[in-house]
């Protein structure tokens, strides 16, 4: 066969294996794995490094308006280039409803944002507003057309559902196959709090952590889960950030949950510390569900290597340091007023590569699995997270060796700042392809605007789940019973 | 020392001890607990019977009316007459706001009903309206005059107060020493169900089950434990129903929560199966949370036997199988019109004791401290609950192998039915004194209307979780972490 | 009623109840508990302090003879004083079978030992040697003569039974309704781990504590329960000194496991530390199984609280810091050459209440039950532990606000080191009585040599565990399942 | 490139993956898995049946003589052809030591009969007599050799090792990157309930599973974890066969304990209930540890399918239900005398697919996983496991579709029946293939005796478990913590 690009000499890492293998490209796809591979009109050396599938994002907010107005610093071009750097051929960022849109109206939106997109992208919906064209025809368009996942609020009072519009939503995904993702915070126990610290003046960035407590996350994330046992539906528990909330999620999967879920390098690798920084520097690492302590990193981790999360994801949010982010509302306001949310989408790889691989805590095939595989599987992105024939060619090429010290600008976005700043870390991608095409090579761009192409998904995979098939929701099959 | 009345010959049954002495009687209390009492104007010779502490009965609706305005069959006379047949010596049923209505004016009503009793009574307030006003003022100054329990609820629109108005009501609990009552089911879930199965037309009494799932009471009793773990109140769970719901509350209780929880007979007895009678039978079984099934007894009847219920309460709601009661709305309406709850009050001490004591499950110890002493330590009630010197005179002597059959007749009550009919019951109670006074004898009453006194309680008896004290919430302490 | 003493103005506190009452006492037994009691031959002014049940030391090593043949400090008569000066009114000691010996020789042995006592006294048996004769014949004789209760030991390789030798011994236990105690520590990893130490040269003091893992005991607890469960026999687990361990015992007793278990002072209080203190001075904190850290200490007060352990017991192993205790081996000699174990009689009850009651962690009525109620109820002592009517008249009066620091020289016992010299305890007894006679008041003793009697014990009171009765095993019953 | 053979128009099924691709073969390895691979001296059409990696069966008694002196019914010769047609490209059968024999003598005595294998095999040791010279120079020198796991014994009296014995090998283990595993079941409880049912005269075959109750495995299980977690090292529990001991596994796995378990086909789809056959036919389903119940089969699958398990293993056990196998000692003999095991390798992968795949408990992963890749990964089988490039041409072609009815004959082993005899099963193995040579195709056999090789085999795969390296044990690194 004749080859566009050949890889050779690498060693291949995928999910579940490395091996001494090279890679075949032909029209974007990989075509063959196979020892000695002869010919391609281009050949790459990879020297002995790692080839591995390109990492997927599934967390990310990208030219996206938050619900209080401020708009994010990167669109689908600065920010798919962040990505890349970062050792990304692929993306799912957000498409937020905001109350009274149509959910075709939000992706016609996006499409025109996602067009200058230099990586494949797809989007996961946020539906704020799920009123009954929503539901029964809105959504499923939506997923015909292959967006096949979308995220709930249970906190924010503009953006939270409620149990009922939960469940309506819920039923409405599994009758599709399609996969909720919920972003689990009690609504009423934040408020609360944030009422009684503003009551004693208790505004400083810090207060961030105080007011949205482990418990609000542990709580919401346990009802989100009985709420989709309620209806068998498969739900996805974004950015966990206790111990608490890792161990219902471990629990529940194991009691036949349909349950996914991941963590981000922040909770790893942050405190709550980082918010008591002098000034206002604290603002920098407000994000919600907020920062931890020491202890919730080690048992994260600990969940991170034993399976409880399916993946690692950067919840790229970001607001520069200034007017336009997080001071949109003033450099000296409250905290509940300071834009939330950090960048990370380019650290997201080296970080889980560096702390994760390097340091022993998990293997290379789990750093594979939770930086592209997995989320390949669960978002249905059937071509990709793969080397093997038949799979999109996206492909990174890993230096295992390479020591780098974490600085903003070598984040590629559009940021003034990177939380992870100073980190060293070892490990980096020389080489990042999007169906066979170089986009970063040696630290150079190579893509052009708007190269990427939109990733039709397919349902939610629930292949790992066996036994599920999208059904309709029969209540008087619910004879008071659990139901899985 | 001269006595009142000496009761001789018997063996004093606690909580925590059983041995052969007498009692003397002086003043409505009792003055001593010694071997061979001789003297007391009047003297009863137990003869081998058990001398233990009178029944209280925690959890009844007497004279009140529902938040669908159906009132309760009996009134504080016929109620505590039952009561007293069946072995209690006082009782604390609820004095219910509806929206709009006072606490203060709440009680005024309940004092002239309570006037009738012929046992000692207290009341836990229900709280559906929980203004700045009821919880800065009233709910204070209830607590002040004796009152320091009161009950909220998660489920009925009318009647559910959202979680922050949980953590209001549970901050105000703690600053004062009380305890919050809690009916604990997902509401929204209940309401989706209702709906669902209205839908497609399953209205009969048996899709009553269906429509409260196990987990609507799962997810609302682990998420009322948060709320009040956030702010380190003390919480008592009302008639948990479901294993998993025993489940949370022994894991949160050994994690430290300061809580406590209750079962009631008829989840011990019956099953959503009796839902399914011929006609409309099954509305007799209508009641919140609903009947479970077998497998569930053996459950519930284990975590009696553990330790994971402080008590056993009947939760008598007493709807007559008629149109003033459980067909106020109609004898052919959908399961969600017809009345909720079932009677019972009379029947939970005897039978705890024959399913209970006789059956092996628990022991006589274990039999006082779920009927009486629990009750009396868990909401203040000091001058009850115990045979020693210094407590009121509240006594039952029981016959342990009286044999009898449960009648609706002998339940002394102002119903027609009895969900435990037909039953065969050892073990009851002959002579049931208040204050020193025999009140029931042999089968006949010897009481008269309005014999009975109110109980000023103390706050919420919390030496079984030492270090607690009543204090003011802080919300600068709560770092990001765990309260208990 | 005339009575022998009065003891008025007191508060009497039981496990389950505090209460201002007097008590009566005629002929050596409480006959009367009551208000206001008036007349008594001796009356004693409690004075506001604490009227409790004596103490009874369940855990107590006095003139006996170690498997590697030292004698331990304190006889009967020794050892009793100390007992009482710390708020005992009476012992369980053991009663030690060395291999070859007869039940009988062993008994008779320590029943001219125990002469001395100056407080009531029994016997466990330790049983070694469980031949034909001893487990068919001999123990069911000592059962009947009120000796109901005999510890075994999973380590040593003079006492170590086996696993088949326990099964054997916990059948002859359960057919008789006896008690088996185990010291539950692996043999095999013990004897390994001091051989790969010795094997290093690693022998001083510290080293004990690596040489028995947390492991070791975990391992065994485990086994021991899983024995008993085999033939459905119940089961004390003594001195429990890991979080691990108790975590067990929890989970097994909801599981339904006729399980007991105590903690010790010990090791709540110190910890491996001590052992690595200056010189040979570690040798004092060298017991079995040893001393672990900080984190078990909070561990093991949370399972104190929460009411994992029956008994707080003191393990008082008394071996002196010289040439006949600690040193029998030589004052240079490797660790596992040292005498095993500390005293800690006397000190028992003020540390538990110092660092228990006053600190906040129990309450007044769980020290009354983990130092006296509950052993007596376990241990079938039915005439101890309690304040009521036909109990003996065992009564500590306890100053709880008495202000004292440790030494050794206030222990009264045979001993010349405490391990809690210095300790600052608040709370003590003032006056002790043994079945009505004073035998301690305000640091005097008042009891003459030989004044404690026998106590002949009942079958292991079970009535905490419903259902159960001493029963031969069939094993045609256990046709592969669960056996609780 | 030229292959020798090339698989086209499959689907490959890997324990990650599925995927349209072929299949290039050279030199008895895989060159290429590629899209529309061209040439090949030799063309097999898949005709859109799944490819896989050839079963691994890690469990299997091969010409072996049981402890108590029964020849195994299958050699290498009927044992491998039986396992080819159970769709197995190799196996590992175990190589046993008698006590007295040397290592070198074991591994000369199996190398003789393994010779005569159609697939690849290696062997597992059994070490039932850890000598010195075993631990410091026999098994270090096997280990060399590439035969690195063995298998050690906590029941039978002439095999089991003692905890000591067990520590010391697992501490070789670990020095040296092996793996253990271990048949743990308590052997003093299985020798006293064989005493007490003995002396009762319950001697039928249903006693055996009476005789090894689920507690008795349940033990062993934990304790054999506990003693590898003493001293780090990896441990792979055979014929898990009870919840509880899943359970376990499952906890001590996520504790981070190095830890491996299967189960096996007969715990999933047989019960107790089949040893109550007719006459003496209950013989051919006396296997240790026994068959239990219907409830553990659904405990065990769920299991499976979350992963608790690396493998399904058949432990096949050929004693042919006459006097050379079953009834050796006489065919009316107690159940001790009668020989232990059932045959299965050719059933274990057409079972788990039927079972598992087809009816929805498995995905088509993990059924590669559990039947192939697994085994190559805890045993190190480097080259074996996976369709990959570089990996040996071990592949099964599976007909996913093909019904058949299970007969002994079937099996192509040297038996006399099949305990899965007249089960219907949906999916078969059409192809099979070791090293790029068919050696089962369509029914027929195509190997010649002797075709086979010696794997041998890299040190245990710790890769799952990150960190871990084979190292030196240290007690004074033990301070007495946990050391996972």
């Amino acid at each position: 066969m004749q080859f566009d690009t050949v890889i050779h000499g690498g060693t291949i890492a995928t999910a579940d294996h490395t091996a001494k293998a090279d890679v075949g490209i032909k029209d974007g796809r990989i075509a063959a794995v196979a020892e000695n591979l002869a010919g391609g009109d281009h050949r790459i050396d990879a020297g002995g490094r790692i080839v591995m599938p390109g990492g997927i994002e599934a967390h990310a907010h990208i030219a996206q308006e938050s619900s209080s107005g401020v708009m994010s610093a990167d669109d689908y071009l600065s920010g798919s280039i962040s990505a890349a750097f970062g050792g990304n051929s692929s993306f799912i960022p957000f498409a937020a409803q905001h109350r009274g849109q149509s959910i075709d109206e939000v992706i016609a939106t996006y499409d025109a944002r996602g067009a200058r997109s230099v990586i494949d992208y797809s989007y996961h919906l946020i539906v704020s507003d799920p009123t009954p064209e929503v539901l029964e025809d809105q959504l499923p368009r939506a997923f015909a057309r292959g967006i096949t996942s979308f995220k709930v609020f249970m906190t924010y009072d503009l953006m939270n559902l409620g149990d009922g519009g939960m469940l309506d939503i819920l039923t409405v995904a599994r009758e599709h196959g399609a996969i909720t993702m919920v972003h689990a915070e009690n609504n009423d126990m934040v408020k609360w709090m944030n009422k009684r610290l503003a009551d004693k003046g208790l505004t400083a960035p810090k207060y961030h952590a105080i007011s949205r407590p482990e418990l609000a996350e542990q709580e919401a994330i346990n009802r989100a889960i009985q709420l989709a046992k309620l209806v068998d539906a498969p739900l996805f528990i974004v950015h966990v950030s206790t111990e608490g909330g890792a161990e219902i999620v471990r629990r529940e999967k194991f009691n036949g949950a349909k349950l996914y879920a991941e963590t981000c390098p922040q909770y790893l690798a942050l405190t709550r510390d980082d918010l008591d920084r002098p000034g206002m520097e604290g603002a920098k690492y407000i994000c919600s569900p907020p920062l931890r302590d020491a202890a919730t990193q080690d048992a994260l981790w600990h969940h991170v290597r034993m399976g409880t999360f399916e993946s690692v994801s950067s919840d790229h949010a970001p607001y520069r340091f200034d007017e336009t982010g997080k001071f949109l509302n003033g450099s000296d306001v409250a905290y509940p007023k300071i834009a939330n949310g950090m960048p990370g989408i380019a650290a997201r790889l080296p970080y889980l590569f560096s702390e994760g691989v390097v340091r022993g805590r998990i293997t290379l095939e789990q750093f594979v699995a939770l930086s592209s595989t997995n989320a390949a599987k669960t978002f249905g992105c059937d071509t990709k997270g793969r080397i093997a024939p038949g799979m999109d060619a996206d492909i990174a090429i890993w230096d295992p060796e390479a020591r780098t010290t974490v600085t903003a600008a070598d984040q590629h976005d559009n940021m003034d700042y990177s939380p992870f700043e100073g980190m060293e870390i070892t490990g980096k991608p020389e080489i990042v392809m999007n169906r066979g095409a170089v986009i970063v090579e040696h630290g150079e761009l190579k893509a052009k605007e708007g190269q990427g192409r939109f990733i039709a998904r397919q349902p939610a995979d629930l292949r790992g789940k066996p036994g599920y098939t999208a059904k309709e929701f029969d209540p008087a099959q619910n004879f008071g019973t659990e139901l899985c």
